[in-house]
């Protein structure tokens, strides 16, 4: 085995890395470009091409009050994606405090919860910033949420929880309604406690069966809460990555703080390219529908993943996973196998994957058990032969 | 006058607040919005769809760095608008620093230095992040350099100055090239000491004269200190304000520091909005033979305001203005009459006018003597008849 793993050395040139939409999706969305040209009326509830309207343009809020199930005057579209909003609200929380509480930098030892293993570009955001990460393990219905409230209960200082609720990245899971209402009903030391939402998969299904998880906006507001949480979602794996749009939901006055807090900053960004999105959409069905057409392309991989998972490492019990219901990710736990080394023989033959350790707070993986498969960029053939590599380097380090 | 002023209160509502570009201005641009469509191939460098391409795509680099006549590799783009660059590296210097220094967070009375009148929106930065501003008088080529350097060599606290070089906003100023060397080479108490260079309208011209300043990036590497300026220009008032491509030009330290510290943030924002930005300017001659359509339309506008100023208030003596030879105001010093007088009373009879004091740090003009005319965004006809309010109003305030 060692001698054909040598043989096989910076063979591949495989890039599996990341959750990025394959170059099939992206020319399924092309058709947007065609929707708004020089003949096109821009003269709305304000003129798309100038400066008015910070906070979004009506027919595209309408689509995501409709898919989040909140009115239009609870929803933000600014820049491009989700996560800019996320870091900008974090740097807000930094620099100004949220909900009327002190600025973050003057609270020691600030911190937030970090279920895990979890996305690591909001681990990114709080090392950025400098705010202690506090990894809590997480189930299929969500965060243990015994350690959770037991953490706030006590910490002044915790101010935030990283939560993704519906096909969490990378574990799958789907937040139960009792984890919904716990997190929105929990005491917390911090009057300022914030739950950061990011509902980035709550349209992306890989089933017939569509989970829906609680309207947490709601649960906040039912238990008196109301500016507890911002949600985020984006376009960013349904239309064009990094150049789509990016969705903040939450409470009218936490969008109002939001709007009066970002119109210095980014006025309101590209309106023309939101009614490009509002135009392609046409509403929430006709989104729901592009959906199902780029399911047709997802599916398959995650069908393959599974499938060479199971032909090549199910009988050694080497292995846990779970094929999610949807999401873009495949968490793979490793049993009794460092996943670093699986990693490192993977990145020698040209295989590149998720570090081991990235989907936790400061790459930390105690275990060193998890590994994140992404299989979303990679035409099929690719996709087989990464998992085969994947496989044969788990067994590699197994000695088997 | 009492009188007549009393029949026309409310009478009008015209808006010249605001340095905005007029609907003419903008269905000039609307051809960008068939540069690309459904067919276009948006595969080149890197795929304009996707992720990769943190700081902007080759040829809209390439643009832009003839426009500021520096390198690609001395060029970032990113977000919709300059403002919110400038706003995020001020941001980024108060919570990590600028240049390696120390957070301006932790700098007790960080300051920056304001060339008076200047533009509101780099005050309201500053008083976003409670950033102390000093007030320094502008001339016809720049702030008074005395002054300046006086207080950057015993102040480390000042951490940075705005500029407006070509055609301030509002005072049309030009910043000479002795101006330029100065700021590039004054000695600084603070090491990490930031210039602004907000070149917002450096192809902005109104007549044929076009006055170039000195490059100012090459003027800070001659003095030894390349890292000390970050310039700016955007599309703002070009294409689609706000919804256009914001530029950053600096060291290729500076950019490299900014394209890493972006990556999270914003990762590259809509490559293919600044595709169709590059396709519609094609080069940088296309970029010009566009600005000379704008000023054909905005010249005539600037020649309104100087023709009514002198038919109705030059016998008097009452105002000071010239008239500029680029840029989007017409700066107006009243003499001997208050501003904010004269604003109230065009406020009253329906012409919002810029607020008076705006221009200055903490909207505090000290002689209650200026007022910032904005031309741009009026039909010819309204803008005639806002001057004629406004030179009415004056009279009125001087009793005449």
């Amino acid at each position: 085995m060692k001698e054909e793993y040598l043989k096989l050395k910076k063979h591949y040139s495989i890039n599996m890395e990341r959750g990025w939409p394959s170059e099939e999706q992206l020319d399924m969305v092309m058709p947007m470009l065609d929707t708004v040209s020089s003949e096109t009326n821009l003269v709305k509830e304000v003129d798309y091409r100038a400066y008015a309207g910070t906070g979004g343009i009506d027919p595209l809020k309408k689509i995501f009050a409709d898919v989040l199930e909140v009115e239009t005057d609870e929803i933000y579209i600014g820049g491009t994606m989700s996560t800019t909003m996320m870091y900008d609200i974090v740097n807000k929380g930094m620099l100004f405090g949220l909900q009327g509480g002190i600025p973050w930098k003057d609270v020691p030892d600030v911190s937030f919860i970090c279920p895990s293993p979890g996305y690591e570009k909001h681990f990114k955001i709080c090392e950025t910033f400098g705010i202690k990460m506090i990894s809590v393990p997480i189930y299929d219905d969500g965060p243990d949420m015994d350690i959770v409230e037991d953490l706030v209960k006590n910490h002044e200082e915790i101010k935030g929880i990283w939560c993704v609720p519906l096909y969490s990245n990378p574990t799958g899971s789907i937040y139960s309604d009792d984890v919904v209402r716990r997190l929105a009903k929990m005491e917390t030391a911090a009057k300022d406690f914030t739950i950061f939402w990011d509902n980035a998969y709550v349209v992306h299904h890989l089933t017939d069966e569509e989970p829906k998880i609680l309207n947490m906006i709601r649960e906040c507001e039912k238990a008196g809460r109301p500016d507890r949480v911002f949600e985020f979602t984006s376009t960013s794996k349904i239309t064009f990555p990094g150049g789509g749009v990016g969705i903040c939901a939450s409470s009218k006055n936490n969008i109002d703080w939001l709007k009066k807090n970002s119109l210095l900053q980014l006025k309101s960004g590209d309106k023309v390219n939101q009614y490009r999105h509002a135009l392609f959409f046409k509403d929430v069905n006709g989104l729901k529908k592009h959906m199902k057409c780029l399911r047709s392309i997802i599916e398959p991989k995650f069908k393959i993943v599974d499938e060479v998972l199971q032909n090549e490492l199910l009988k050694y019990g080497l292995v846990k996973w779970n094929l999610p219901k949807g999401g873009y990710f495949v968490n793979v736990e490793l049993v009794g196998v460092s996943a670093a080394k699986v990693w490192e023989i993977c990145r020698d033959v040209g295989v590149k994957i998720t570090p081991a350790g990235s989907t936790f707070p400061y790459g930390n993986d105690e275990k060193d058990a998890y590994i994140r498969i992404a299989p979303t960029y990679l035409a099929c053939e690719d996709l087989r032969c990464a998992m085969e590599v994947f496989c044969e380097a788990v067994k590699l380090v197994a000695d088997i």
